[in-house]
């Protein structure tokens, strides 16, 4: 009864209310004969929201972990050649992945706080004559630095080599929030979760794969490395008759159902635009705090859907997030592996609003002053109400004047 | 998907996740056997919140009018005299019920912003030696304009003046929010609803009657105004079994179950003092707001539930309410009757927490500077914000430290 | 875990599930700008279940019994004769409250079984010559004893006698399920309520009202009844304006939208015949149960929402209803007043299909049996399909034929 | 607005409404500080339903068919011989699996209809004095045949032969519902779901892991097969910190606490003896459709959570389910594999009563008629409502009594 909790992770996000009335359901069939019609408009559905026209979309019963696992381990073999960079928890954990599943991989480590060295991957594929790199790994959205890197810059680099390696992206906490084309960037292994942009619980793993990263596949026949939950070929014969290898979890579907509906009808465009305004509200306040300033190195690294940020100097941010939670009933991000202690981190993703934020803001601001820093109380919450009272769209404001 | 709607208004209240999982159920039998346990355990907790331990509580499936009129209907005749106040809409509202119902009203009109005229109340009874008046009314937190009166002191006046009138509160916005007691303050019949400080949907009207009042019912037997759906005798009858008259309201019972479990397992005293510190925020924006200033003349008025808020000259408060609905999802209090165009109101009751407050006061706060205010933006927020931050406990925080 | 509660009382009835996900949602502004635009486009809707296209509907935080009231309140005077007929424990309460609210009743008691006495009805309008009777009042729906009257009979009976009387319905647990023509029928005030044929949880009463009711009331002025909470002034007042004289029962009003939008896409026809159909299965498993009867003395009787059941000789029926609530987790209605110990009820109004009757019939069976019935174990069940089967309609199916 | 659907495959199955309500939920911070306190008293308890006191319990965001990989993949190298033997869908795929990941599979095929050869399984271990076989797999309950099979059984056999080899179990079906004991049995790696016994959507892969196979995975280091998503190391590190390594699947795991504390309120004992009730009603059923018989040859193969049933000789079992599906809005598990057309499933597992098998019953008993099936209607409810009157406990039952 002390109000609700304030959740500003960068996921999982926070369900809309048409989302969570549409979970509020009995469970159902999944073999019922009208099932299929429900799968497959879904599936086509989702293709939208990834900008693709052809290939296919996968979703499995996991975490997006296990959609990057599924990318692996259906395209590629053992002692593959692949080509990534690491600047952040999330794309050392994926190099992580690919090392134990056998890659051979060449990894950039680059300073956290940037992102994919696209002139380095330029340079390397172009060296690389003979196409012994197979594939090529970016994460689009850091999201422990709060980093979005240049993914169609990554295609064009392939493509300035003519080099034919796949193009593997994170797009975890970016697919559905910041501009992502499948199609038009060429990328080849696309992987998502639920619990981000798609505004759902977690649960559901969402996987695009271009018409070559299915060809690589099929390529693989029943060679390649030992996979079955994850794997293409169970899926693609299940969903073709609107069914699935194993039991799937309806009422995440259902849910993503309602949640598709919602972004298709106020378009891509328009759900990316509001992440841009939305961040540049939250990033206004980090500018106005004395002392704190973002982890990512310069506007061309920006997120729009969540913001690391450096305490000021001699300020733990374990206790600006402590604070947070204990006193101000506010989740804000935890800094990650070398920034623990550091920084702090603000989601700005998935369903939200100026006011919202203006809350978030204000939790993070109370924390650090109560954890010692020295900003000046208000300062974040007025530069990002500056940002929101000009960038906000005025919807449908029938304005009623005095007589 | 543009996040959550804010809910500012003095009632209804935003509902705390347990009640709202507690009313998502399927409906049940009323007459079932083993109902009555469940009726009785209720109507027992719910005078711990009235701080009554003899008389009866009484749940109508109504809003907060209803129980106006049960009030009425139950213990007084027409013609009866009757001592009123009014200073606002809500006072004023049930002046006309009075009147409607036929009672003689004899009403004092007292400034907007002020409340119970406690002396002018103490005059009168004193002065009634024949003891004409048969009741007394005070409306215990005036809705429309943010102002709580002295309850006690009107005890106290009709003590000096040994008045044998009973004592009938208006309690919607007070009860289970601001103090309030029963038995101690000799209130006879006192009002409440269920979308208040219980947390609930509109559509229960409760009502605390004390033996006093109940004697009066039953010397009225079946004479005194016609009334059945609100008669007493009816309520008394069934509920003595453990059920209604007539089907209630089960969902909003459960409902109530669940926010009755919570409200006494913190205590009502934790539950007021949250209620004051809360306000005290919202008080401490107002003030840093040029040229606004609370409707309520002087902090011995003011009300932890809501504030009443004069919009600065020249700005149309009508203005500020439309542009925070539309532009930031934001619904605030309007001003009603004398006050449309001049004020707007922030409810500040119920479950609650700083943070939400933050964002209400910036929702506030933005929509005033575009109505065209020339208030400092953040200046709200920040003082709200070293209110907050000196007065929220810290919650079990076992704050972590940088080793 | 012990799977679900089954109901099968005369209301509350079963919630249909998009209805349930439609009350699950937080609180909202019910003086928003918009809220008007959903107020009055409900009210429109809701005359399209009563079959009406002048007049007016209202829509109370009450139960069934409260619109009773309002009915009354609104339109009569104290001292008016009105001609009433009572054969029920509904019929009975209702004719109590006109007698409380001061009527003059002219009351025809008929065998409990058997409904309104139209030709007697028809013989006293006949002779009243003078129009002394203000108003003549049927049950629709005797929901004690699952007795249907005919309503568009009195209707006859008052334009035979060219008797400028209103018509008053209690068409609590009918309307919305069984045929129902305000308009056709010429009624003047028909009440429902929200947890019968409009799959809701209880909390609304509902009440339509025609030109001629509208009239009547604007006839009376300031005079007539006291009345405030149920007063159609202030809500007409209001209404026009999109909103409610006091706070409405949103979370219900949601629902209602919800299940308004269902009932309008069937369509009323299809809803009556279907409770019909569902209906004449009850009915056969009871013809099928050695030793018991319906209460309602023949077909012209027969509810197609309830049926009221006798035990068989020497069997308690409130043993039935115990054991089927303890050991069957099932709720039957129980026997009301002359009928406790004698008969039991199974609802069959609302969301409801053939297999949950084939339940609530096994449940009722096991429940007989146990309790002494020497029914034949099954029996009710077996008849019960063999009307569903050859009734229940095969939607959509596809049937699957082997290769 | 047609009743309720019905659900009686053998998963997933009926979500109780407290789980349901504990589901409808905001997201939450899965690296908040007092999340671990709430992860470790989970797998705690599911230990407590596994009936096991040392080893430890995983709990993936996957299907049950994701537990079944990772038991593989995380005790087991490429090359390793395993007996396994299949009779019905579920064990096929198992096998399936077993293959794909490079097991070297001794399959034993039974008869479809019987169930794990435990003497074959004694005379393969006697013989394997080399201890080759690596690990032997049993499925303890064949959802697609309705038969359970004697794990206790395997057991001993092992131990007659003095045999190493570690005990796989397909529990996917069985645990939380019918016996099962991890540590009498000495199993060593035992696989359910979310969506059968635990009575939740589907969506969580639990697996309960011996100290044994702990050792095993341990043994393996970095070795054996790849895996990632469903690695032992990665989830131990992480659960011992009450962390995930990724994502978990928050909601579902409130759920799991909800199911968890009904479960272990009433006692396994009890939820076993339940579940064998409700199973003799159906087979009650079963054996009184003339031309019906169970799949399970005998009762020493009899499921106690789901019974496939041969549709008589001339109908078509698909028939009878889309009928069920489309006519009487009722969902029955499908003839799978090389049952298909012959044969159909009720579920009968989780949270269920005698009263909606009952509907169960009468809905596969209309569909069997309108199939073309020569039953005698009523004869299956009849039969079942005699077993159910017999053995269903008269929970509380204060029968109230005539005067």
């Amino acid at each position: 009864m002390n109000g609700f909790q304030h959740l500003y992770i960068p996921g999982p996000t926070n369900v809309p209310e048409p989302v969570r009335q549409a979970m509020n359901l009995p469970m159902e069939d999944m073999r019922a004969p009208d099932f299929p019609d429900f799968v497959q408009g879904l599936l086509i559905d989702l293709k939208k929201a990834y900008r693709m026209e052809t290939g296919r979309i996968f979703v499995f019963p996991s975490s997006g972990t296990g959609a990057w696992e599924s990318a692996i381990q259906n395209t590629l073999q053992k002692g593959d050649k692949v080509l990534m960079s690491r600047f952040g928890q999330f794309s050392l954990l994926w190099v992580d992945m690919a090392e134990r599943l056998g890659l051979d991989v060449e990894v950039i480590d680059v300073e956290w706080g940037k992102g994919v060295p696209v002139e380095d991957y330029a340079t390397r594929l172009a060296a690389d004559k003979e196409h012994k790199i197979k594939a090529v790994f970016a994460t689009q959205n850091e999201t422990a630095t709060g980093v979005t890197s240049d993914i169609e810059g990554v295609r064009k680099a392939l493509d300035a080599a003519d080099h034919p390696a796949m193009l593997f992206v994170d797009g975890v906490s970016s697919i559905a929030s910041i501009e992502f084309e499948m199609d038009k960037w060429g990328v080849d292994l696309a992987v998502s979760g639920s619990q981000k942009g798609f505004m759902l619980p977690a649960g559901l793993g969402i996987l695009g794969a271009s018409k070559k990263a299915l060809a690589a596949n099929k390529a693989l026949e029943n060679a390649g490395m030992a996979r079955c939950y994850f794997s293409f070929e169970d899926m693609i014969k299940l969903n073709d008759t609107g069914y699935f290898p194993y039991t799937p979890a309806t009422q995440l579907l259902r849910g993503l159902r309602c949640s598709l509906d919602m972004m298709l009808e106020t378009g891509m465009e328009s759900i990316w635009a509001r992440h841009k305004r939305l961040a540049e509200g939250v990033r206004a306040a980090v500018d106005a705090w004395d002392g704190c300033e973002l982890v990512a190195r310069g506007p061309d690294w920006h997120s729009d859907t969540v913001s690391a940020i450096y305490a000021p100097e001699g300020v733990d941010a374990r206790d600006v997030i402590s604070t947070a939670y204990y006193k101000y009933q506010t989740s804000l991000g935890t800094g990650l592996n070398k920034l623990m202690g550091k920084a702090f981190r603000i989601g700005h993703l998935g369903s939200l609003n100026p006011v919202m934020l203006c809350g978030a803001i204000s939790a993070a601001e109370m924390a650090l002053v109560d954890a010692g820093a020295k900003i000046e109380p208000g300062s974040g919450v007025a530069a990002a109400q500056a940002e929101f009272r000009a960038t906000t769209p005025n919807v449908n404001a029938p304005v009623v004047k005095a007589a």
